[in-house]
């Protein structure tokens, strides 16, 4: 049996696992992230962490085929820098030698929305299927492509970043300096914002209570509870949510065809809600549809465990940088 | 040496021509479709016209690979039914079996827009790269995505059509049905529009003299002229095509991170009034451009002949149906 250790990085924990080549998750474990600390302390702790999992699957650190990372950034095959870590403060870092110095495995980093993609399409709802797109709605939006069962990053290797192509033309400024994103549309902060400013017009809303007046206390959660209760400013934040969000995903399809659309990140939760009108909406308007159809839009099965999966299979299924 | 047999077949021209291994044509020709006939008629000609050139090439038709055609629609893998030729008013046709009856050897079929693509990647503009993003810039926008030297047609076979990606957001109505499609800002149709809507408001432009008052007359070609001369009309319309093009440009870039973006059709023949101003709106509006760069836009350089050697070639570089 062949075993791989995955770490996902994130700005709030970092997760480790030990991953059998059957994609089962033989022990797992995760601690806090400490965002802001220097790139040494928190590769220190990514390695302890390995260590500490290796131990508990009871599998010695050079039986392990490989070690893989991912984490918001990217790294450029050119300069063999980690590009942009946007919420741990990195940018232009020689991370394979900070990794080296603790742990010296054949060592892969990706982006965790790619890792997260490729974990769901070895292991998790989309297992299936050997072509999908998957979007984390998150704090921003990330997005992963797997084609033939392997990441598609691009043919630079550096693409593939479907938060930031253009939903609205000449749209909202998105936190990348563009305008349009469908990031600044379709993340969970855009939906919390969207809410905040029907509030500043109108306190008649549940989701006013709910919060307790304090606007800053709003999360995807409550909106959602709050439509799903009836209430007329939410519903209204939803329905232009999900507008917004189908048409992203009409874009994709209309390029991928891909066999299914994987929805993760804090805003998949909010279940049917979210997945019977935004599956009615991508069928109303994507390109074709009524000709060659359309494929499911289907929430994400293993959560935190995707992206750990499919950090530690990128040895196998990463295309190659 | 390998002999190929490629046909593009448009709304206007029916074009056949001999390619050997090496990308060159031997010999070719082209004769009127005359759309609106009957499917055996047309595909008649075609294979005529095949024969023809296989006669000129002095290469006996059995000593040919394969028979490749390129048409504006595609075939669905499923059904192996030809899924709709909007321009030739055919729908869900079994192509193969009225193409069997005249030429008996093995036979492809693909998009147009991918066919050109491929042209250009294997002996034009592109060839060399291995990834590149192709729109054809004509009546509608065809969309041709080159991975590793091969089509890419999206999972199902059915996608990459990138005219139908959504631009503007609950925008223009698209002929496809759908709304705010690229095809609907970035045709060479779309251009005339905006110019003939322009000049129902004020007829004070070049352009106005240049079709001698008949506003249907007005071609991609005069727009561009009247830009170059000027007339403050036309400026305004080229700058705003221009704006949509770049937009749309920036998300296929943002994707698939080519190493180049070929333009084709009508308009791509304006020449650098289109491409100086195009070239640096794609930099300015492209996510991390700063960072990692903008791949070249540039024209493509076999016009017709990309679509003839593309089709021919299909046996060795299409994807799988």
């Amino acid at each position: 049996m062949k075993y791989y250790l995955g770490v996902d990085l994130g700005g709030t924990n970092i997760a480790a696992g030990v991953v059998d080549e059957n994609f089962n998750i033989i022990a797992k474990d995760s601690i806090p992230t400490n965002a802001g600390r220097s790139i040494d302390e928190i590769v220190s702790d990514m390695a302890h962490l390995s260590k500490k999992v290796a131990c508990i699957a009871n599998v010695p650190l050079d039986q392990f085929t490989s070690w893989g990372i991912g984490m918001p950034s990217y790294v450029n095959p050119k300069t063999h820098l980690l590009v942009h870590a946007n919420n741990l403060g990195w940018k232009n870092i020689p991370i394979y030698s900070y990794l080296k110095k603790y742990i010296d495995l054949p060592t892969y980093i990706e982006n965790d929305a790619n890792c997260a993609a490729l974990g769901e399409t070895l292991a998790g709802i989309a297992r299936e299927y050997d072509n999908a797109v998957m979007l984390t709605l998150g704090t921003g939006v990330g997005g992963g492509i797997i084609q033939n069962k392997r990441i598609y990053a691009g043919s630079d290797l550096m693409g593939a970043e479907l938060g930031h192509t253009k939903l609205v033309y000449n749209g909202e400024l998105c936190t990348c300096g563009q305008r349009g994103c469908l990031e600044s549309y379709c993340s969970a902060t855009a939906l919390i914002n969207q809410a905040k400013r029907k509030l500043e017009i109108s306190k008649k809303s549940l989701l006013y209570d709910m919060c307790s007046g304090d606007v800053e206390q709003i999360n995807a959660k409550m909106i959602f509870d709050a439509n799903n209760m009836g209430d007329e400013l939410a519903q209204e934040v939803v329905r232009q949510y999900i507008d917004y969000l189908a048409a992203g995903i009409s874009t994709f399809i209309t390029i991928f065809r891909s066999e299914v659309i994987i929805l993760g990140g804090g805003v998949a939760g909010a279940g049917k809600a979210l997945f019977e009108p935004l599956s009615a909406k991508v069928a109303e308007n994507t390109f074709a549809a009524a000709e060659i159809g359309v494929p499911p839009v289907v929430k994400s099965a293993l959560e935190n465990d995707a992206g750990i999966i499919g950090a530690a299979l990128l040895e196998k299924y990463a295309q190659m940088r």
